[in-house]
């Protein structure tokens, strides 16, 4: 049975344990990650209509029909025209059923619409269906976030060994310069390119901007993207912090970035399977809080990673899933000191049977660069 | 008054004149227009709360609290924490108010948890109220807009040229060549770049793939992102569509082309003030349908375009708006022969007092390229 049949198979067997009478797929992963076809992030609705009792439908603007390479044992296809309604369209082909599931990145505008053709509907995201199912990454899988997680281990290579000017360019330049250097490196698409100096350091997930970075300086560099092996498959994601500091740290900054390496080694050293994300997040915390820094350490520890750039399972407090062989996320604690420097480490571990894995090789310590 | 306080004069406006008790924004371009701060578009919850009777507020993940540069006078700032409950949060500065319009573009999932926490609320769409007042570009921001356009244009007199290669390599090689040129002309994103030969150029929105081009090929590029002026302001969008040939075209392919040529400059110059935009359709649409390719034109002639690709007023069947100045849409009329080949021309467009006025300037013939 090929991926595709399978992941379908899972899906219409979670249906049923939730109850759930049509599952409705439209902008996110979880369409290209049944079906192969990606919807356009546009306002013309493309709609994945899957019945648990029923033959499934892809609703597509006809101009994009001819993208759908569609197997007809598999869904058919219905291309909607200009003039056509397609929420009329799905809400036809949802007929009575009344327990419906939806893509959690659709658009609100396009939910409004569907709870105004379907009066009395019960719905819930998709995500309770296909979460759990997504989560637990197959070999080939692995393989792709592996792949993903090397070119992004070369751009932070570059970054450590001083390759990419930092002081006297802005933090937007040098964003655009790591953004380029994914691209290089085999990225489709950048998802982000965090670049915050100095004070900027301190804001987790800083839009780089128009500060020059000077000497001596600490700067956060946390940046991933979308690579794909081959040129038609849907792409995995990449996601690596590395802190650097343009000239001698402080005792201070030195201090503070040991305690932060330590903290982010024991929570992947924690991630073996059985052990709840909580703990994992819990072992980050501790060692942070121990050190006098628990206030200044302001995010969860981390978020799976696939198709999405953050999916399931969330390293944090209060998430008592036990990791499982497959599940892959990041491990990246931070601690932050408001309007002066900070610091985050991040790599993409996988579980295993064996014990968890880091994808990430690049070095771990604070680079001193020129 | 500075634009956005001015924008938000006529948003509450807005407001008063459809009824809505609190305007909710998130995701989208309306929260970047209306308060400068554009949302990460991530699982943790952003949102702008508008109180039509009250003082607004903005609900960010602690993490991120940093990044907005907030003036008191115009809003305060609630920065949550991982553990807390953002959209409880939100219900709670929605109070008893029972009308609410949401950012279109926000997740269905975070509509959804807003509906269970905010039961009996009557719920639309923001562009009911934004729409119409982003359609209408002032002078900034037509500059903006005849910015980008320039710099697409520079793009597309590339290709034109010659100097993009385009026989023997992918689809998706020149669809990365492209992007590299936007992204060199001062494009700050790249929303798509649509390459599509031989018998995909007769698919509208094809997606770029493995297949290699040949001589003699009709290849409709389709293109644009962001630009922004300055480094931390929001960016305008550009949209250009330009055929070229690799090599001497058959008389039906001129012939077609031709027609397409002809149809895209009568929608171009019934672009005037006061015309309905399904009446620059139909120019379109005319011309095409005399010359027996009616059934080959398979989508709208056009749609706004601003700080989103795709925004108010769409040039297509059924809307009756009439053009205002300051209304910036493209006009992109194309015949698409299934499994053969077809073209697609496109600009961008601003009605002005004195007539429409065609941001992009590349030539707008079948360049024959090498």
């Amino acid at each position: 049975m090929s991926a595709l049949a399978a992941r379908m198979t899972r899906v219409r067997s979670a249906m049923t344990a939730h109850g759930v009478d049509a599952l409705l797929l439209s902008l996110g992963a979880d369409l290209p990650w049944l079906t192969g076809y990606e919807a356009m992030p546009l306002e013309r609705l493309t709609m994945f209509v899957l019945p648990a009792d029923g033959d499934a439908t892809m609703v597509v603007p006809r101009l994009e029909a001819p993208r759908v390479h569609d197997d007809p044992s598999v869904f058919s296809v219905r291309a909607w025209e200009e003039t056509e309604d397609p929420y009329r369209i799905v809400a036809g082909l949802v007929g009575r059923r009344r327990s419906l599931a939806v893509s959690d990145r659709a658009w609100a505008g396009a939910l409004l619409r569907l709870q105004a053709e379907l009066p009395g509907a019960h719905w819930q995201v998709a995500s309770v269906l296909t979460g759990p199912i997504r989560a637990v990454k197959d070999e080939d899988e692995v393989a792709c976030l592996r792949a993903a997680s090397s070119a992004a281990d070369r751009v932070a290579v570059q970054l450590q060994a001083g390759e990419i000017p930092l002081v006297g360019r802005t933090e937007a330049e040098v964003s655009r310069d790591i953004s380029d250097r994914l691209r290089a490196e085999g990225h489709r698409r950048v998802n982000f390119a965090i670049v915050g100096s100095g004070p900027n350091s301190a804001s987790p997930h800083h839009e780089p901007g128009g500060r020059v970075i000077g000497p001596g300086e600490m700067v956060v560099c946390d940046f991933g993207g979308v690579l794909a092996i081959e040129e038609d498959a849907p792409g995995y994601c990449s996601d690596i912090t590395r802190t650097v500091v343009t000239g001698e740290p402080t005792a201070e900054m030195k201090e503070l970035y040991d305690v932060l390496e330590d903290a982010q080694a024991r929570a992947v050293a924690a991630a073996t399977t059985g052990t709840a994300c909580e703990e994992v997040d819990a072992a980050a915390r501790l060692p942070i809080a121990d050190a006098g820094y628990g206030a200044y350490f302001i995010h969860r520890t981390g978020h799976g990673i696939g198709l999405e750039e953050h999916e399931d399972p969330y390293v944090v407090a209060g998430n008592r899933t036990p990791l499982r062989p497959g599940h892959a996320f990041s491990v990246e604690p931070g601690i932050y000191l408001p309007g002066r420097f900070g610091a985050r480490l991040e790599d993409i571990v996988v579980a295993t049977p064996s014990g968890p894995e880091s994808l990430n090789r690049a070095d771990h310590g604070l680079a001193v660069v020129a």
